[in-house]
């Protein structure tokens, strides 16, 4: 449990840097995150390096004892770069290149790219690899963001074609493979084939699903190489990427297998503002952040790597979103121990000190742009003094888990067939049902050990491997999908056997129908006499299978084989919370009601509680302890953006014994 | 009234084709259509025919007696075709090519592919074209969709040239239609004229207008080159091409007019789904589909050549509408039999088996991928039973015509002086309060015959012909005008005489002012003390007529002068429906009122009802017969989904006698 | 006071100039604006000029004593030209030029551009400068309008890099000023530089604010090249130019400084349609136009130049707006006499005549296209007459000032932190606020002087000026700041001292939180136990000073330091009155209420009232006379859209004897 902070020192006078080490480590600071964005600081001109500053800045910090994360400054190539290779910007959907001023200009399958990549990782690695107090490196900066996670370059075609040719060795395999005697696609060789874009009409739903993985790969191996250029010349140091939030264009468990951190940068009022929820909720949560939101991300990037971390944390309000508030008192400290809750290494805020110049100067620091202490540095050094307390929590063995699998993300976003569903909107949806019932829940993919979970549930896997079928019946885990739920094969066609395809062997069904529909019709089910509704997504199915609730035309809406369920809607929330019950009942599994502020998450033997919400919550509801002297951290009743801490018996079920 | 479907071959096993064949035939269908998007199969590489295959389906689907509808695969060139001329690319108004990847990625105006199109065309009519199963043909595929009814490509920019010098002669003659007096755009020569894409600002509107009549023309001109190969190398074959519905961007009685039949593909829950109606009403129709939507096509495109049919009928839910409910068990047998009470030649449904790969692999079939039946089926068998009980009804007289100009249609889209209201709309509003007064309706071109009709419709024909002003008068008709009738020349100016330009002569008036207004403001109607309203245009009129109704600040709202009317602004609906009462009630048309989901059709001497919503009706409110035995199908209660029909005695009106 | 129309001699028969000319005279105009976009029928070749046709309208105009605005046509540079030199082509900001077709076609930037507007200039001034008719010239044609204030064409970005160069000198104070340290922006040469657009993410907001100003410079510098040749053959003529209106994007002030009349184009209705008012107002205000609306225009143009007057005002229904409806009966001469109040030397009525044909057909002129009369005509005949009664009323000192600077609207727009407010919506608001308490206002740049208000209201002036700053104190004024002001130096950036900047050195207080928030929430405020509320923008201050009213949380939310106030909050109306009607108390300003139709504005001892409403309003609420004969125009009661006026004493504040 490390905190951290990000320091740009290229910003500010030299004369400062070492009041500003002292103020870090008298706060309570472990790590502070440099060099992030700074090649043109570092080669002014084109193989002119200037080490002095970076050398000075290191020691000074090194001084106080802070260990430092140090970046390689890829997202953002210099000017001259950029002039002396055009060819490594990356070009949009419509065919034109995007040009330089801002960041993340560059294309990754430009050789040219690839190149200087290597070239300026391997300058800094060899200069600072050894340096005692560099500590950790991050790769590059929030890959795939502001759309960059695909380019239309020449050099992307060009290197998509060689993907191809990898992937599919002969030309006929990739005929069959996007079915392209559907509208006269044939291809004759790789090098007619082109990216899917700038098409008439929709393009061929596998060439664009294949795209999607190349564009993932692409990052990957832009990522691996830089590591391996690391762990060359910084032998010992763990590597970590900082990856965006509610962002799953890029697969983070392929990035992450080169990597030992999976980090995340978390800005909880900015994803609200520009996350899915109804404006009731945003104006409820507006200056806490949805509580499950961050939460989710955390249990995203968990399962990424060995370890996680947050390596931008929300200080204040950020600039850019729709609209910016700022976190209610407390909040900064609540966010920090939900992810050490969730077994976080570190939590580093974004960031020191607020510049006052260029395209984040509304976006807070830990300092005002005067150096003067914002309200959150105290915060900052509670959570600090409260670790100290606590010690390391023990890591969590969830008993709920949500598969989250990335190319039938992918392929639901390319063929979604209805605008107001996704698959990841269920996911969160499933998530938040999980914990308003006060369970931990691990996110994972379809690769994963499943012996663990007592509930295994499936939102929406479209693309569901028949072998992590067989690992789902053998865990004796309860298992619950969703629609769309093994809809579709690897090459993205509808199974031969139909949906839920492989799932099917678990559950003897066959889906005939699937509808999307307006958001403002709602879909009766009947269940046992009481009224639930689904919305958005129903199926009709055909199975064998018992039916625990029915549509209004008799259709099954939630059908059994023994542990395995499957809803054939998309549940409303009472609808889902009582599927979830029911299923945790037969499982043995502790529910809690949470309601609509307050999360629990467990940690070890600590159970945590955090108040989401401005009114008090006396957690007698979640059967905390009655004595002060019980709390680790705070008390039974809690104060708005309050946190508590207790510890528990562990009750091992039989099979995790 | 045969049915048919359409089929793809080349998506399955030649394995399957046989008992596809037989199933076809047993489920009672008539047509198959086939060769749609076959070109890569037929042509692989330029020049290379394999036409082995198509050979071989075309005999086995001949063996079963099925009838053959062959299409030329134009909608659909291959990737080298496209690669050997990238010039055949249409282009976005941005000046962009579209690229390959999906369908109709080719120019109109492109020589190359008039080229490649006429030799393909020539290939499979001399292969094919007196084979004793091919029945018909259709051209292409959905001229127009996706936006490709206009390209901006330097071809098309030629070709718009050369159009203009066919239409004006001189450069004199274009500077006067266009009146490009204004703002300086005066040209010297037909050189110097490119297509009005990209400017600044609106560009010339009557420029515009002859663009979208070129661009309308230069189809016209692809279809009928096509067609002319046809009829040399297919003697005695119908030649059709498949429209969409809802969308009048070229001239459908032009391109008809070389055709024998105007096919229609016709997805009722889609056009609901995207076209412009409430949310109550999407919500209300969701698995019926709009009561008025699809018959206002069947009566557009029925007017458009010698015969007319639906070519794809929609028998489950789409893939490509912004949400794809699922067809009322039901609809499909009532589509069908709306479509047949309307005088269609054919029904064909679309398609025989989904496929489970590419773009429309969530577009139902008749069949599921794995080749099970689909519910619909039984409805497709009882239609084909219910035929052979109706025989083939007579062509409908109908006494009520909406007059329905292209011309003006895209002169309105192109100035619409106000965003909320569009000729179009007020059309199909028209329309469907014809239909809920029972009436059938006509809906002609402005040179069609006039005289069967009591009552004849103008829903803002602004390019108004005086000579058909003079055959309306010839006809005795009652005349119904709506704001911006007789707005325009056919130039697109403002006649001399103001609005509304001939109809003056009909009716004396002049409209002063013409306001739009946004939906939320109503303007009030006064009617004999009545209060009545209307919305989105306002006109103020001077006429010595007789004024019916009036506006709240005395003005004209309602004028006659004997049979000739007009309305001064777009009427809500109450105050619609009490014009057309009025009009048929001194017109001798009987009138019943329909509801919200009642609707008839007659068809010769036999009378159609349909029940578009989920409950039951009793047909007694429209004078249906007591005993279950006059029913020719269905009987007096009509479930949801329902059809009736029963014989009735036709009493011609005077003047038809 | 004089009246004029526009008038287009080249759209019409010559044989209709000489009636149109008598009937403007009997009308009871004084000017005619000819010439506007004429270039392609003054010059239709390359050198060619066709003078004859200008020669004789001028004549005819003259011959019935109309004084003539002329106009320079570089509005609407002909095809000849644009095909000679298709560089002249504005570029969009996706890189691509927009074409020939409409209008305003042209980059400022362009050197071609400039020779050619030279040149036609000269030849013009030439030609007409000492013609005696000639009293007026216009300048091009509503600079900016369709988004041409900005063009990223090559010359463009040449023009850039030396406007750069001569702003900064050195490449090191560019990257200062631009706070290129963030994301590794630094330029080593001016060369390096290009405009900010179609980058990745966000562009550099110093970059950004630098290219505002250097397009405005562009225009200036255009428009002045004009002027200097115009006032070389055309001595003692005034010269125009007329704005558009609510359209702040070029620096009116500067351009302003080489004309003599700064003109806006005023169009009430078409203002509305397109403003950000409620659905509520615009359909109460449809006919009338929004009271505040055309007047904040009035009040910006008269600061800009020596004299102000209206170019074009809008006589009917316009045809560009969203929805376009007609002006009441009576409106035409309200709008025309509230600019009169305002001071305006002159309105003109666009057009005379409306054009039959092109792009604006269904905009309305005084006459109809076929030469009657619209109603209009009589209204303005009136406003003859009346003005004889007047007589020419002396300039207006108004005792309250908004500060408008344009500097700080384009840094608000460039960095809005926030979607849902800006500053001229808040400079809109407030001076809503101050009409509907009967005061008149000034709306002054930053550099004017201040010495005679007794209130000055800073709507987030964030660019503010030190010096200001001390004319503020020095004027003596109470002024009221509102959130932002002071928030950024001219480079952009937060001030050393953070916001309010300057401001502290009046008010001691700082702001170390902006927050964006949601328009669907709002924040308390408690003032002296009542509540109000503001919203969209809300901050967190310190200060030593007085609170005059606090948030829920007991922060600051009115702070004052003797005549200096601060609004830590956007404030909904209920708290803007209160404060506004505090202040003028204590300024011993006269407060009326005027509700939500009438407004004043008094000219010189003149008392005007505008009922900007459908119903009557009897003037006695804002202490008008009683007895008619006092009137000048119109009575106590007054009638929807009505018009009154009557004497007052003129009592002259101490400050300003
Ligand atoms: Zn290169
Ligand atoms: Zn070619
Ligand atoms: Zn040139």
């Amino acid at each position: 449990m490390n905190l951290g902070v990000c320091y740009y020192p290229e910003h500010w006078p030299e004369a400062d840097w070492a009041d500003d080490a002292r103020r870090m480590r008298a706060l309570g600071l472990d790590l502070v995150r440099i060099g992030e964005f700074a090649w043109s600081k570092i080669e002014p001109a084109p193989g002119v390096y200037t080490w002095s500053w970076l050398d000075r800045a290191i020691e000074v910090l090194h001084a106080e004892g802070l260990g430092i994360i140090l970046c390689t400054p890829t997202a953002t190539p210099p000017k001259w770069l950029v002039d002396l290779h055009p060819e490594i910007l990356p070009w949009d959907k419509h065919g034109n290149p995007k040009r330089f001023g801002s960041r993340r200009h560059y294309c990754f399958s430009s050789p040219a790219y690839r190149r200087e990549s290597a070239r300026i990782t391997e300058a800094l690695a060899r200069r600072y690899g050894d340096h005692p107090a560099v500590v950790m490196w991050q790769t590059d900066n929030e890959y795939g963001h502001h759309g960059t996670h695909e380019s239309y370059s020449p050099d992307a075609a060009r290197a998509f074609r060689r993907w191809l040719q990898r992937r599919y060795e002969s030309i006929d395999s990739l005929n069959t493979a996007w079915g392209t005697a559907f509208w006269s696609q044939d291809y004759r060789s790789f090098d007619e084939v082109d990216p899917p874009n700038a098409t008439v009409t929709e393009s061929n739903p596998s060439q664009h699903l294949d795209y999607q993985r190349f564009s993932s790969d692409e990052i990957c191996e832009f990522n691996r190489e830089q590591v391996d250029i690391l762990r060359r010349y910084s032998p010992g140091r763990r590597i970590a990427h900082n990856y965006i939030g509610d962002f799953t264009k890029l697969d983070h468990h392929a990035i992450g297998a080169s990597l030992d951190i999976a980090a995340w940068d978390s800005y909880p009022i900015g994803l609200l503002s520009e996350g899915d929820a109804s404006e009731a909720d945003k104006a409820h949560w507006l200056h806490h952040g949805h509580p499950d939101f961050a939460a989710f991300n955390h249990d995203v990037f968990r399962q990424c790597s060995a370890q996680w971390g947050v390596m931008e944390q929300q200080p204040g309000p950020v600039n850019w979103a729709t609209h910016n508030a700022a976190p209610a008192p407390g909040m900064v400290r609540l966010w920090t121990w939900e992810a050490f809750a969730h077994g976080a290494e570190f939590v580093s805020y974004f960031r020191w000190r607020q510049a006052p110049f260029a395209q984040e100067q509304m976006h807070a620091g830990l300092l005002l742009p005067d150096r003067q202490e914002t309200a959150v540095l105290k915060e900052v050094a509670l959570v600090s003094s409260e670790r100290d307390t606590i010690g390391t929590p023990e890591t969590t063995l969830a008993r709920v888990a949500i598969v989250l699998d990335y190319p039938s993300l992918w392929q639901q976003e390319i063929q979604p067939q209805g605008r107001s569903g996704s698959a990841l909107k269920l996911a969160r949806a499933l998530y938040s049902g999980c914990r308003k019932l006060g369970l931990d829940v691990d996110i994972i993919p379809q690769g994963a050990d499943m012996s663990a979970y007592a509930l295994i549930i499936l939102p929406s896997v479209s693309i569901l491997d028949a072998e992590m079928c067989g690992r789902l019946r053998d865990s004796g885990a309860s298992v619950l999908a969703m629609p769309l739920t093994g809809s579709r094969t690897c090459d993205g066609h509808i199974p031969e056997n139909l949906s839920p395809g492989p799932y099917a062997n678990l559950l003897p069904m066959q889906v005939r129908v699937f509808e999307s529909l307006p958001p403002y019709v709602k879909i009766g089910v009947n269940l046992d006499g009481q009224a639930f509704s689904g919305s958005l997504w129903r199926e009709s199915v055909t199975s064998i299978a018992q039916a625990l609730a029915v549509f209004e035309n008799g259709e099954p809406a939630w059908l059994r084989n023994e542990r395995m369920h499957y809803l054939a809607c998309w549940p409303d929330e009472p609808f889902l919370l009582h599927v979830l019950r029911r299923i945790c009942r037969e499982e043995d599994l502790e529910v809690r009601d949470t309601g609509r502020d307050l999360r629990l998450r467990r940690a070890g033997n600590i159970q945590f509680a955090f108040n989401y919400g401005s009114d008090a919550i006396d957690l007698a509801c979640v059967g905390a302890p009655e004595k002060g002297a019980d709390y680790l951290i705070g008390a039974r009743v809690m104060q708005g953006a309050g946190v508590a801490a207790w510890r528990i018996q562990l009750v091992l079920p039989d099979k995790m014994e």
